[in-house]
């Protein structure tokens, strides 16, 4: 996968690409991630982004100018047809699906501004998918930039090893995760649930099952899909339903 | 306000605290932010920080000893009694309220894992809050630490000038921004409104607060609220509604 992201601060994202699983992803050339200051596509003498928005009020927009041309160049270069992705907090919200959807994707480029709107104009006839990560104000679209791309890249093939595959994470069972514990079976006086020490693993499945069901309940309940359920499942549920009147 | 960051991978968060915003508010002292190495903490002679999980199963989970000494250590130079925070993706989520709650505070010590999961124990006895920044998976929480720490950060006073007020974002007036526009009027062909370059004042508000409602109502309808609108934004509420009919 290529990805390119148009920005006007590239340092914020070296630390970020540079370690951890964004640094083994690049290592295993799984990914090609190229950081762009769209600053350099400025066809203004003074290297101008942005200006007053028409009609009055405080900030500044962004121009079409500089990001149109910097995509147009690395789409000229794209095998294939780039997903052009404009990170903002209108934007359809990154769920697990939606990074699913992106990894299957040969090329993304991301646009990330900074305090400023973006010239509706680059929404209407350059972006392909309006990204948000959340409902909360964020200062650029940098950091949500890397949330997306690091959602993505760790989907790829070989991009992860067994041991961490990300098959039982939270969300792609559809169940928040049961409570996990390690040595030392007490800490400071706190236990370990004697279940987990009893090498009975049918029962430390179940305990695991029904854990897995009562955080989910607890937190999440809109993640549980009754229909859904097995019988033991069901059982479990009301159990636990019962448990919290 | 004081913030430290746990992580076993501090080097990740150099671009994005030195740079922008978050570079800024040091500078200004509205926020004193460390990231600190929790390995350091292990008592363990090679300094390992997860075991394996009891019960069996793939995956290391970070033992308690790192994580309950580190934060012991940091809430005894603190003068008042720090949130507690746990990034994971079984959290309450983010949003708006929670940051401007947050930026409240005088002291916040985060906590990041990576791949692995947490003993129980941090979360029952150590943290105050569990917080997640979405519905998706990421390598660790160092990213979605970044993201609350610069959620929290812009709202302390004096952080952002006047021009960037954070008053008008989307989510804080409860709306979508409507379209913004800058030069030239036209570019490739595709023009700039006419309204917008009337000089008409109070068209340009007018059109300004139906495109607000109309890009609220495209993206996310669940942001209106019938009862509070004004009797003008309801009639463009039906007009909208029976255009998109």
């Amino acid at each position: 996968m290529k990805i390119n992201i148009l920005t006007l601060f590239p340092e914020m994202f070296t630390g970020v690409l540079q370690h951890s699983m964004m640094k083994i992803a690049q290592e295993k050339e799984a990914v090609d991630i190229s950081v762009i200051n769209f600053r350099d596509y400025s066809s203004n003498k003074h290297k101008n982004v942005d200006d007053y928005p028409y009609g009055g009020g405080a900030g500044m927009v962004l121009t079409a100018q500089p990001i149109f041309d910097a995509v147009d160049h690395l789409k000229e270069q794209s095998k294939g047809s780039p997903r052009v992705i404009l990170m903002c907090p209108q934007g359809e919200r990154l769920n697990q699906k939606k990074a699913e959807e992106l990894a299957e994707e040969d090329h993304l480029i991301f646009i990330c501004g900074h305090y400023e709107g973006y010239d509706e104009r680059i929404r209407e006839y350059v972006v392909t998918d309006e990204i948000s990560i959340g409902d909360y104000v964020l200062t650029g679209g940098e950091l949500a930039a890397m949330v997306v791309v690091d959602s993505v890249v760790r989907l790829l093939p070989d991009v992860l090893g067994n041991e961490v595959s990300h098959k039982k994470d939270s969300f792609s069972t559809g169940y928040l995760e049961h409570p996990q514990y390690t040595r030392p079976a007490e800490f400071r006086g706190y236990k370990v649930p004697d279940v987990l020490i009893s090498g009975n693993h049918k029962k430390i499945e179940e305990w695991r099952s029904k854990e897995s069901l009562r955080r989910t309940l607890q937190r999440r309940p809109d993640l549980i899909i009754e229909e859904q359920l097995s019988d033991q499942q069901k059982k479990w549920l009301h159990e636990l339903q019962k448990e919290t009147d």
